[in-house]
């Protein structure tokens, strides 16, 4: 088994590169998390594109660990706002609370009629070997946003953002149906060649 | 003396523009404000620019009133938020509370580096005389924002924005200083002499 570190502290988001992982039938990587290595200072992420931010944090975890890493940097771009939260998703309110920042959202497009409220979902994700290979990949999904949170599966925006044919929330999916159409399960897709190639 | 309604409710609005037209040494000419007036359903601002919402705000007056309006539209355009709260300026924090919008913006701000601070001041400001005439003219006021609220004059995000050239943030300006160079009173002198002309 190859460990590889997926810079995150997030357990869903383990889980879901490890579900990418085996429905395109890659095995031999065991996926860990921040928690499973020996704590380093990380640095905020002050980049101006989610790009920026996942090379950033991935380099970072490489320097650290010397450990092959993943990392991802997503959010979702309102056009009503000039394609924010954007690259501040994480923390549109002021906290990395999901449900105030969510509600910020809502309160600032609530003079913005139906045929305004479209939005993108946006991930970027880093890989970074200790080689020194980099590779970036960015996935888009694309929707709209409704005006009352529906469904629980998912975190952040998911609740509120319909995507394009459709008509549940992506909090209403289930977690192999957002992977296949997800901006994260295309961004993420789009590295496991690089995975499996760079690794073995 | 013409009677010219600004529509708003702001005094501090109604004082500058007197302020304005008496530096213009304009005389007879008396603005009064929304209160003055009989109530009118008053339409929310929903427009995507600046413009859109002042000659929408100025066509409502003037169909509801039969009086020469004016009318503006201003916000703050930052550049590490893609030019946003830009038209939802007066509401960012999901509600009309000037104290929690400046500090949605710091908090949002708060990891984005000094040479990524910079700000404009926009106002477009629109003039719609009964006889269908229609001015609309904009202002802009450059400058950065500052990470502590400083100074008491004005209102909205004027204690955090440094004014190119300046040291003082907008609201440690006297009113008439700010007058000569702030976006309002650019895009309210510009109306000027079409309030001469056009009225008299």
């Amino acid at each position: 088994m190859t460990r590889v570190l997926l810079a995150t502290r997030n357990p869903k988001k383990l889980v879901e590169l490890d579900r990418i992982l085996a429905a395109e039938d890659v095995s031999g990587i065991d996926i860990i998390g921040l928690d499973a290595v020996e704590p380093y200072p990380e640095e905020p992420e002050t980049g101006t594109t989610f790009e920026d931010n996942a090379l950033a944090k991935a380099r970072d975890a490489v320097r650290a660990t010397g450990l092959p890493t993943v990392a991802d940097d997503s959010g979702l771009a309102v056009d009503a706002l000039n394609g924010m939260p954007g690259v501040l998703s994480a923390r549109w309110s002021g906290t990395r609370d999901d449900g105030a920042n969510l509600r910020l959202v809502l309160d600032q497009l609530a003079d913005v009629p139906d045929e305004r409220r479209g939005a993108s979902f946006v991930c970027a994700a880093a890989l970074v070997l200790p080689s020194g290979v980099e590779v970036v990949a960015t996935g888009q999904w694309s929707g709209v946003l409704v005006r009352r949170p529906r469904g629980s599966n998912g975190f952040g925006y998911d609740p509120i953002f319909v995507p394009d044919g459709d008509t549940r929330t992506s909090a209403e999916l289930s977690p192999e149906e957002k992977d296949r159409v997800s901006h994260r399960g295309r961004a993420l897709r789009m590295l496991v060649p690089h995975l499996t190639s760079t690794l073995t």
